[in-house]
């Protein structure tokens, strides 16, 4: 079957609108908010075969196929999401969403505001794992899912697992969390700090309302996104990839491009920063710093599990340096400590952080395995 | 004794002119330089007991003791370099130099070029390890010494004291290399790289000739700082100090200083944007980059090592991730492929990179160790 055979084709997003005030762990109230979202597969009769995709940082709805059929990539996770894949839209109904405080058409800091009718701006609050978490409910409940056979994610996504998992226990089968970790060390909090620190300070962010003034923070978005890069990969594969290969063959004393590295990490920043919404970016970080979900059981991850009834499955990849296996094995030893079943994956790959969105054998392999027998479970 | 008898006490820097002109690796020709440096300790007759000391991206010649009584903190590497230190000046006439393209007194960009009566800025050359070095060199015809008994360094320092050797196989008789790399891996690369774009995109950087606008591009330097710093530490040892420690004892949902550790890197962010130039921020980290010591010799650090004469001390530290082990272990396995004697302390250690200003036991008596050895050469 060839790549093309196994995607779910051409895909249509669709907007869910909620009326119901949403109040936010800071105390903040949205009053009404869309979600966007997209679906591949067919939901059955029982409603039992539904998996949620969460996504990373800088991620959004669509997870799989295209938008048409000239769309230059298809959705960040088409690796894994389609008709005999992994994650099998043969068998699974997979819902993927933006979430709130994103920039892919959910409500965020470039919606309008309907009080102001102007972009929300510096206006739109902090969004936390667990307001995206009571978003995503809201949104199962409208499309008549109670229980999810799964909710997946890598990243800040695996963390959204894990917090669903937490947070409505009878509502998530299996949770899949890939490359997270059980909350953000003092050095992740820091990488996530001079990004955010080169957008506020870029002259062009105005205090988050740049939409008014015509302009973008372009300069702060590309160092945070060449700076994020960084972290996503692992010194080895840059290693290998890149080198201290030459742009021209030779050295050129000066500070235009010199080495390829160089080239392909400003080439990625000014690409993001065309792209994405340089609030959403500042939104996303504070949501990875403030993720910590032992913190309201006495900083105990082992008794936040103790009330979760999902069953586990989690993957690290060993050149992961943004979040290293040591912190899922954190993750597995709480879940162990707890006594909840847990698969535990720790993949060869040198693909760093961003070996969660690859296909390195072992990982779609072990996937593919979890999920069959979550496929069966809904059969059966 | 106490730590103020084991000082050097109150020291004065010293100018030194050149009217050579030095053509530099890139081509360009710098017609007259000054080196700004230091001594301490007392040149025997034989003029044998001399030990220069190289200094790292953000150091200079101000090594050790105080420019005057109320000098808030003494030279950076005072710890190390005193009366009955391991690099004690009772034994040892001590030299520190601040390296050309610096700002603390050495031509460099912020210096006045004469040839227009205004700062040099953007018409700086590029320079290498091997510039300073011979550069350096100079200086030492110019003290008198024709033969250093070691030459120090740490980090972009080691780099130096390592090409000395190679460059200068006659010169030197101990070359010690501590916390450094034979050469940038593209991860090192990348994150100078994303240094640079923070400065070299900071509207107030006039394109290194901010001086005449008045500015200063504060805002880029300062990200780079940030960046810097957070590449100095250990993961571990951040979590240490800082963990997940909260500024003001609860999440403040906000952009203003949340965790100690964005208190502590923005601090150390804006009070080296203030006394740094970062013309030569630039020019160190480019330094950085094309050091290569291994490149005319057909890519072969062996080969470079061959003609050296000099007996090593090499020395790295365990959470050191900047600049890991694994890189001084390249740098031993060449010289034992090159048949040179080298000692080597792998020293435990969480001070990360930074460990090489630090006072860890183990490597404060390995250090005083081979010195003592050294000294006795010298008088015997």
């Amino acid at each position: 079957m060839s790549q093309s055979e196994q995607s779910v084709g051409i895909v249509t997003p669709e907007d869910a609108f909620f009326d119901t005030p949403l109040t936010l762990n800071s105390g903040a109230v949205l009053e009404h908010y869309t979600l966007r979202f997209e679906t591949y597969g067919t939901l059955n009769a029982a409603k039992s075969n539904a998996i949620l995709i969460c996504h990373a940082l800088s991620g959004h709805h669509h997870v799989a196929g295209r938008h048409h059929p000239d769309e230059k990539a298809p959705g960040w996770w088409d690796s894994m999401v389609g008709p005999g894949k992994p994650i099998d839209t043969n068998r699974f109904f997979v819902v993927g969403v933006n979430n709130l405080g994103g920039c892919h058409g959910s409500t965020g800091p470039s919606s309008v505001n309907p009080a102001t009718g102007q972009p929300y701006g510096s206006a739109f609050p902090v969004v936390t794992v667990c307001d995206w978490v009571r978003a995503q409910a809201r949104l199962a409940d409208r499309l008549g899912i109670d229980t999810w056979a799964a909710v997946i994610g890598g990243s800040l996504g695996g963390m959204q697992a894990l917090q669903w998992s937490i947070d409505f226990p009878s509502r998530v089968r299996h949770a899949l969390v890939i490359a997270s970790a059980p909350k953000l060390t003092a050095q992740n909090i820091a990488f996530n700090d001079v990004a955010r620190q080169a957008i506020l300070t870029d002259p062009q962010f105005h205090n988050g309302n740049f939409y008014q003034e015509g302009t973008i923070p372009r300069r702060g978005l590309r160092l945070a996104r060449m700076l994020g890069h960084i972290t996503y990969l692992s010194d080895d594969g840059m290693g290998e990839k890149f080198g201290r290969m030459l742009r021209s063959g030779e050295y050129k004393y000066g500070f235009d491009v010199e080495f390829e590295i160089e080239s392909y990490l400003r080439y990625q920043g000014d690409k993001f920063s065309d792209r994405f919404d340089a609030n959403t970016y500042l939104l996303m970080t504070k949501a990875l710093d403030y993720f910590d979900p032992g913190q309201r059981f006495d900083g105990s991850l082992v008794k936040a599990l103790q009330q979760a009834t999902a069953k586990y499955f989690v993957a690290s990849f060993t050149s992961d340096w943004r979040f290293s296996p040591e912190r899922s094995r954190e993750i597995v030893k709480a879940m162990l400590s707890a006594k909840k079943p847990v698969c535990y994956a720790e993949i060869d790959s040198t693909h760093g952080h961003d070996a969660f969105l690859m296909t390195d054998a072992p990982y779609v392999a072990a996937m593919r395995a979890y999920l069959n027998n979550v496929a069966k479970e809904v059969a059966a």
